[in-house]
């Protein structure tokens, strides 16, 4: 196994064509999450990964394992139960003025009732080589929190690398909650993945350049590497990419900027934190960002959490196919 | 006002075409409760009715609003709340030999957690001809029933009629639970719709024929009147479906049973109460049957939890309108 | 040219899915219409066909004519406007006890305000073998009613046969002058396609048996052949169908009592028609009752008014194919 | 109740996914009409609204009544007829450089067939603050404009002010009968809603700014605020939108451009007349054009003729709301 | 590893709502084939299974792999090509009289062009219980047909049981070559699924009853066990189906008879092998009967050549839950 | 007939909505090639054409012939086998920075296996004013190049005017084998339509300018006259496009550019084709370079290879119609 994921999948309902949610007399179908997108899109990109969670057994929470089976994620090692609900959220796309917008319905799921113990996270994380979970799982529940810390003392006893992207949800819990969970945990992180309004909200650090935001986490936390992500929206439908890395060694990089014509930017940030990982443990951190910047580019043009591009076309893109039709 | 009801209305996701909820990639969507499905009917065959509820203040909330609106139901009593989420269903719809199933969602819905003093009931009924709830909305919570004794109890003081649907749900509670919470409502009950499973589960009433069920529920609870539904399901695609009423001065009331191609019978039930309900109000226990039976039957013609026949096409179908296309 | 039919065709708005209109969100489109449906499916069994009509030179306009033109029929001799406007109307589908229902839309459409002159009758029908057309057309209008009469003498003096389906529609018009246009038009007819009910509506021809209501309508008006189609409809999705005829020679004419699983019988009729002039031309009256009952009967299984069914199809049906799934 | 509007609304119909209507094998349906537009626009944002009108009833018209209801507007003035037809229309949407476009099939509407007398003015009007139309109206038929007439007239007896969009419909009038019918009507205006190209087309004002044909208008009619609303159209899924008002005092009146990604520019207009109508009565002029010109860039941003903005969207949008995905 | 399975899988192009293919605008895809459909189903039912073939590198070769990972089937062994082409099926549903049907487009398939060797089969079937193949893989090709040899003679050599459908397809060879080919395989068959038809026209055997054709194959090729489904259909809606069993001791295993609301009967005679297959190997022949039959009946009721019916609901219908809805 | 146009057409399965083509449920359908295009585009422009090929009599066959002559193209020249295959293409919306792309499925094609002879050529072509063929049909196999030598030829006997796409498509044939194979043909060709790159990748010919690629190309050839289309992609969902032609005289021929939003592309390179022939055939090179450049910028605004603008939006464009809504 190269990653183990760790985290909420919910069914994602969206409304079609540019809709309202209160308009709509239809919604389509898929599922999405944080950290089982990143398992899903190293899968696509050519690693071995499992995603760990905690699912009800009705026809949703099958239809979340059947959607990680479907990219060839490893699903054996869920928790099941008789109790307890599905997330769901749901989601509009926006035009300008109008930004997209998500509306969650995650109380009462299922992993947010998951305890230490359920788990057996020695044998999970044996022989893996990173595990990667988000700020959103210590913020389901302080139970969820305590499986979080568990799974990372587990990965430091079994020599894995521990991604964490910082992903601060405002509507979870306050950033004072959020930092005194999580700054115990950054000791344990070698690889974090966040943005700039992130950092500041949750640790308060600011900078007057990217770089230097990377710089100062790592030196309050230690982390092997940083990755910031940054996009700019001069309008809904059409947004830039791009990211940056910093190492422990000091050492910047960057990457050129996506333009991109926006179809669906939900799990644009988790594409990005696939295509670093696959990058970063097959090549290093200056693969890491290229493929992260593609990846995520990629992603971003197509419907749902999951990003169907392949290895092949990321690798073009890296290499700067044009944007005439492929016949 | 004619009628006021109360009660739990959710979002309703169905599988298009027979598709089972694990395959989907799209729903369907609008919505359903018991008591707004008979708060609807009543209105689309010429009543003034209003509906009672507790919603989130979100999109979910307010196109559960917007629905009953569009039937013409008054929705200005309704209880807002920014807390608290909309209750969701899934419909799967079947072929014989697999029924059709449906998965509620409604842990922690924002009318499970209504309180006792939060409707003016006295205001809210005050010139209302009856009061209409079920067996569902007490099911819900300890708080919600006692607003349903809260709700019955002005429904006496305004001089409302009580109408009440027995609808037991297994997945809410136990038997024992139901007869423990129902048995003292039932004093304030007028009119009492059931069906002979749903009687003998809740209050082990058991005789040889439907009338016997009813006499006997007459006797011990004191109804004005009691109702019966009666489905046979030969296929899931086919059913016949009659009912019959018995007064407390014995007379009994039966009608033709339709043949009936099942598009989805979701809101069958209600569909009768409404019929019945406009029948007995504006005519008498008979026409209450008659109106029940037709409203029903064509309301398992169509698709949805409300019934979109019209009192006319209701009025057709009891002096026998036939099966040649309407030209 | 094989057959041209004149007549209206309107634009066919289905709610998808037995859904009631006043609930439907999208609906399906195509065209229909009486004259056409025969043109369009005795150019699909092989003959050639021209329809004659009048159109709006609009997007709606031009799609009459290209779903004629799809089938194969000629629309060379279509007159275009630039006033008035294509008549629509809306399908509902039924489930028993709900029949299926059909709402017109078709006042002031361009052809209800044809006038004699504007076909130039004499040139469409030199050297075609058979005109027909309904008692659709007369009804729209005076003016309508009148350029029947013309096409039919025009009919004879060219020396084709003249083939009339009596379709008699009570929102058109009343029996009385439908009989009244009518009776002297019949005197130009040699085939008559009908049902029992139109007949004895239309022209107070009434008998014991399908066969003697045949003979008098041969007896009254001179008819070459007349034709009935018999549905008895169970149920809404699930009719029989059969027909006969009788000619002058009083020769009778049955066949084999279809079942059908109904998906669509809007157009049943015309596909009877058109099955029955393919087998009159091309081997005789015995054909044409076989070709019709098969065409028609694969017509009620699938969308729309047209036939998709081949020539083939029907051959294999009239002999016996089975329900084993076709690989 | 706070405003009362007049009009005809029609059934939408429209292609999908910028197909052309030629092309169509469905079409999506909801109801449009610029005075419902506006009245189901100023009950969103919070007044109490109703609209009166004609309908068929049928399916069609009851659609209408229910899509009125469903936003909340009053609808118990609508004068109903057995006769007559519902008004549609096609929608097409467009690219660059084809532009969208609209096919109206509204002759004979029921509207259109409406006579003084039918409605009862002063009782509709009394108590109301506002009554609105449009010159979309008096187009109809003249009696539909002797209607208008009878409305205003009441309106002014009962103190209600009159609002009124020029709305210049050439496919309906000429603009010499445009002229000719509403000079008189507007001497009982006291809100003119209009466009620089309307205003010019109709009435012969010009000049050199929005601002100077604004108060040309209002010394040649007397009306108490004139708003004039400027789109620009770079590209079809690309435009910019801004209004300005000017009140009698002599006052300007404007607001920050908005650029907006086209979704259904179609009641993009009476979205601007809801918002200012709900700005001006609640705060005035300023904020009727702030609120006008958020809640029309909001409408444009999702489908249909109605606007699901809520108001608090439409006030963070004032505030200055980003386009970051909204969680 | 339980079952290991051989063939081809198409990607599945069904027409929607009863069209015919002539008709269609759009097409549902998924993918099916009876050697995957089978893995899928024991899959689904609590068995490890894997599925061999050989795809080309495209994306409709991935959608094959992903649908079987969906399901959970290992696709580790599948044989990867840049050249060829995904085999196709088109499907209309029929309704009486009108047959459902199939159109194949697999000709030069990757899988048809598999050669001896491509796969390892003595490591594919190391440890495995269970090889499945049928009739249809050694029809694709003579190299394929080579392989299914070379398939066996390993599933021999590991101790695998060799399960065979006959599923004889007339458009793929002649009967006369179907039993040249397959009589050599037969001697190394363990468990044959068939019909009655299939094994006469294939191997000429016939009998008075199912129950002699099973014997008579057993005497031929000393099978372990014989298993025939019996399919009736009264109509295309309404199926009856069932099955029997007999092993080589002479026992007779039979079932109930369910009649079936046929919602998709392709699939449904694999849905047969994959329960019979479970039941088999965890229970024995009875159970096998059963399950097949059980899981059969529920695949025929939902849309796709997989059958999402879980084993509970499998277990339900053996032991005869009814029809009413399932809350 | 005016012009009669010979190559494949194919089935078109797109995806829906910007999904990638492994994640699709559903696929839209048409039929394309890039000589029916033309054929179907001069019709639609008014012009009489026939469209000649090779097509398997199965319903996807009989599609390809039903949707030209939907758009009234003849089609009585086509030739039916009851062998091979119709070739099918799938589609990829794209979105910056991922280019559409289209996925061939066209092995084994009916018209790949086309024999010379098998078309009477002199027949069809007798009358004709013009014959137009591109460079995908002699890529298709030998002996369908060996059909377009024979076709051109028969042309030239019948005094037809030759028209000639080069549209080079490297997955067919090598830029060699196109150059040897394309190379005699061209002597017989008047009117070449090409761009930049195919003339350089087949034939060599490079230059400063698209005016000296023109010049070179007539002077090799002896072109009556060449026209260059020009597109540049600053995104996927903007494009530029315009044309040049430049005749044996050494007249230069340009139009103005048009800033296209991009709804579907494939296709546009066959609507310049029938614009510049319409223009050409009725009035000349210059107004062959206007109606093809507008008649394709408008293609590109709608879904679908063919094109349903009318000549009437066509000559609107030329004027400069505007991007206000049309109504």
């Amino acid at each position: 196994m190269d990653v183990v994921t760790f985290g909420e999948t919910m069914i994602r309902l969206a409304a079609p064509g540019f809709q309202r949610l209160e308009q709509v007399t239809s919604l389509t179908v898929t599922v999405g999450g944080a950290e089982l997108n990143v398992a899903a899109g190293v899968a696509r990109l050519g690693l071995k990964s499992a995603w760990v969670s905690r699912l009800p057994d009705n026809p949703l929470g099958r239809m979340a394992r059947n959607k990680a089976n479907e990219f060839g994620v490893d699903t054996s090692h869920i928790v099941w139960t008789s109790e307890d609900r599905m997330g769901l959220y749901f989601v509009e796309y926006g035009a300008a003025p109008r930004a997209s917008s998500v509306l969650y319905d995650r109380e009462g799921s299922a992993i947010s009732r998951i305890r230490p113990g359920e788990v057996k996270w020695d044998e999970v994380l044996r022989g893996a080589r990173l595990f990667h979970t988000t700020g959103i799982t210590p913020a389901l529940s302080d139970s969820a929190a305590a499986v979080v810390a568990e799974a990372m003392e587990a990965a430091k006893r079994q020599g894995c690398l521990v991604s964490y992207d910082l992903n601060y949800r405002a509507k979870l819990w306050s950033a004072q909650k959020a930092r005194q969970v999580q700054e115990p945990l950054m000791a344990m992180v070698d690889i974090l993945s966040t943005t700039e309004e992130d950092t500041e909200k949750v640790f308060g650090v600011k900078a007057d350049s990217y770089v230097d935001v990377a710089r100062r986490l790592i030196d309050r936390f230690g982390f092997k590497v940083v990755t910031i992500t940054l996009r700019e929206t001069p309008s809904v439908w059409r947004n830039t990419w791009t990211a940056i890395a910093v190492d422990r060694e000091g050492n910047v990089y960057d990457d050129k900027v996506y333009d991109i014509e926006i179809v669906d930017r939900v799990g644009g940030g988790d594409a990005y934190t696939a295509g670093f990982l696959y990058g970063y443990l097959t090549q290093g951190v200056a693969a890491g960002v290229q493929y992260g910047n593609a990846f995520s580019a990629l992603k971003q043009t197509s419907w749902g959490d999951f990003n169907w591009a392949t290895r092949a076309e990321v690798e073009a893109l890296i290499r700067g196919s044009g944007l005439r039709i492929a016949r």
